[in-house]
């Protein structure tokens, strides 16, 4: 497998310099490329690392930079080139040769699409809609009167609940949990009656849910999941939380009930949303932060505290709970200054 | 599908004032609701909110408000009354139409209640004992000498691992991992040997737990869930931990080995407690604190900073890291104004 | 099932105290364990509970203490013993009799090594390599050219994508998710181009993965887990994270991409790891602790604050927001002071 360079670069939309016949076999990283690989170089002003690698072409902005490498390709945005001639290389693995396997279950009821791929062990349940060209991945499970758009692909192992909507172009890995119950409850007499979840879940077109990520049902109405979203691993999206086209949520996030996150934010790995609240668009949460309150202007919010020795933060974390002392103490000094000053 | 209000009324226990033939279809929330809904004000203060709601009848808590509103139901808890009602609209699928599928892999040791219902690709071990009513969903793995009480419902791809015994009327959720090892090993030489897990999970009735949530066996003990849990997606359960009855885990919460948390507990969605460290009765963790001693005394508590605009949360967490050396600087200023003040 | 006291103490390599023929049934805690169980004391100095123990023998490691229980064995290392004694007192399950399933579904190109055992429900894809002796759990899902080595084990329901390969005498989890697609897009004009995930995952012998980890492929090169690393729940990896050598990972810990971790590091529940920074061997983060930066030197590390009751906590956090000008406070205090001190 490989493409000569100027495939390549027909790809990214690039201006190449050097053989264009130059066969590129696959990807690398500046520091570990060897002669038959591509790599890239996204910030210009570390060009003097090119001079070391052993690429045998690379994605760079600077034209001033071709030089010092054996074949470039000159783009505005090496980064995004990169992603798009990450596509070519791909391995093409051959798939389960049937496109329904056997021992798939598929109800009777079902649609499914031109080209549809079902894996072994699969259960699709009654009035499911399939488009076409989905690939449906070994053991998944699909739920009555789901809905996929086209070419929506389920790696292995993926749970839809019944009635819950996916886009087209979607990429869901293996462990996704859509569609279970809501967390509701409401207290009596020191019990908890189960507020049955009666929505579902609505995903746009080109979403991306990493591996074991749930996103539960509404309560009444839908959850709601925009356009282009991206949501990494292990992250636990709750009932009636709405997510804007274009945000990115990464590892371990979670979203208490019925908040709202807006178009083109970023949560950072671990970050947590309380129930209820709104950010604005282009919010963007830090690592491991906790959102107790609506953000209405975009930028950047943080909490938590910095990484020390710990015995220094064992220190640190027993001051901070005198804290409030601490500002009684400079109150009193104050006051025993100005006195003193007053006098003098 | 619909109700007329005679009946709902019925099954919440509440006065009807209106039209008792006046027919529900579904429920909706005070803002979206149309006149074929079902709603509830849950707070009386915030009765000024019905009289735009286009809701065809309302539950209320003050006899007061009923005019404010097309229909109405007075109940004393109106939340409660809107959890009962909500099980009237539960969307009733087709399920798998034979009770048990034979694509379904089931030793022939295994005892099966009445009314039992197994979808498609599920394996059930042997010496597994499934009660009356059980509904197993698609691809759940049971292992070998698994006890579940009556009713309990398995959503799809659920594991439960040998020996974990399960009670009545109980919900898990897509994902769920019952009885996996403990994380227990012995250092030895920089390598770690393993303890072998010897315990397993005992589970008591009317529990639901959320997708993708994991309860480890104990290692020599068993793991304890009581009556009336309701822990929500992607927690984390330790070995030998126990949970209290009608205590609730929100999701992303993480429990460490051999605690115990007390009966009515509430702990929020992200918080951590370390191992071996017991929560009292009516103890409530407020999101993402973690809890690293035991706690005697109902309450609430708190850890973790407040969410701050990241420039303005860098200062103060480096300030923060300085805070020993602000205490220095007050206890100085102190000996020095005293020294003042002597003097004066 | 049991076994007489010589037995064991030649598994342990300890010195018996007591009868060699006295009968032990199972494990037990020192509080509760019973005259048919064996127990363990780690830490002498607690040799006082010895006495009111009803355990039928104790790995102990103080000969002076033999007098204090019925029957003992002493050794160095009483701990690492009683994890040696556990693999005694493992529950043998029977197993599905058939050591292949007929249910499973295998690729014809599959290799299979000797004595291997696949469950019910399996799916195997092409060219995957499976060593003597592994145990595929039943629902797991083997993706094509996976390669495993001796006497690993996965539990039920497990994923392994494409390509992904592990050594010998591992242990896998129910739900874990092995090489799914790292979380890298590359942003264009508001929205995200996927970076296709060209790598994949390597992980040593004797790793052992708890329930509903998962663990990404690399974008370029492979994520690579080492020998002996363990890993609890719902722990997340990214792409291209480095694994040292008998490194120990606690429950719901993220690491973000192309992190590296040393050898013999251990991480407390519920951390979080930035991207691309470098923890030294012998490194050990606490409980929750956020790790934004490299830490070249051996040691233990925290963040976070410290837990307090929510009304106590409330009043600090609102403080420590105003730390700057608590210091901006002291400064002028500290000016004020010396131009005092000066004039006095």
């Amino acid at each position: 497998m490989g493409y000569p360079l100027s495939k390549i670069a027909a790809v990214v939309g690039g201006e190449l310099f050097g053989d264009p016949e130059y066969m590129v076999s696959s990807l690398g990283s500046l520091e570990h490329a060897n002669a038959d690989q591509l790599s890239f170089l996204s910030n210009p002003k570390l060009s003097s690392v090119l001079a070391s690698s052993e690429a045998g072409a690379v994605l760079l902005r600077n034209e001033s930079d071709v030089d010092l490498v054996r074949n470039a390709i000159v783009v505005r945005n090496p980064y995004l080139a990169f992603a798009r001639a990450s596509e070519l290389f791909v391995v093409k693995e051959q798939g389960w040769e049937a496109s329904i396997h056997p021992s798939a279950i598929i109800h009777d009821s079902v649609v499914l699409g031109k080209g549809v791929v079902v894996a072994p062990n699969v259960t699709i349940s009654a009035h499911a809609k399939i488009g076409d060209g989905c690939i449906i991945g070994a053991g998944s499970f699909i739920g009555e009167n789901v809905v996929l758009g086209q070419q929506t692909r389920l790696a292995a192992n993926v749970t839809l609940y019944d009635r819950v909507r996916i886009g087209s172009r979607c990429i869901f890995h293996s462990g996704v949990v859509i569609g279970a119950d809501g967390f509701g409850f409401a207290p009596n007499a020191g019990e908890w009656v189960k507020i049955h979840q009666l929505g579902s879940v609505q995903i746009g077109n080109n979403v991306e849910i990493g591996a074991n990520t749930t996103i539960d049902c509404g309560a009444i109405h839908d959850t709601l999941i925009g356009n282009g979203v991206k949501i990494d691993n292990l992250v636990q999206i709750a009932h009636n939380v709405v997510i804007g086209d274009n945000s990115a949520i990464a590892g371990c996030v979670g979203i208490a009930g019925s908040s709202v996150v807006g178009k083109n934010c970023t949560i950072a790995g671990g970050a947590g949303l309380a129930g209820h609240i709104t950010l604005a668009d282009n919010v963007h949460i830090t690592a491991m932060s906790l959102v107790t309150r609506s953000l209405d202007t975009p930028g950047s919010y943080s909490s938590g505290t910095a990484i020390d020795s710990t015995p220094k933060w064992r220190k640190s974390a027993a001051r901070l709970r005198r804290i409030e002392s601490m500002a009684a103490h400079i109150s009193k000094l104050e006051k025993q200054v100005n006195t003193l000053l007053t006098k003098g």
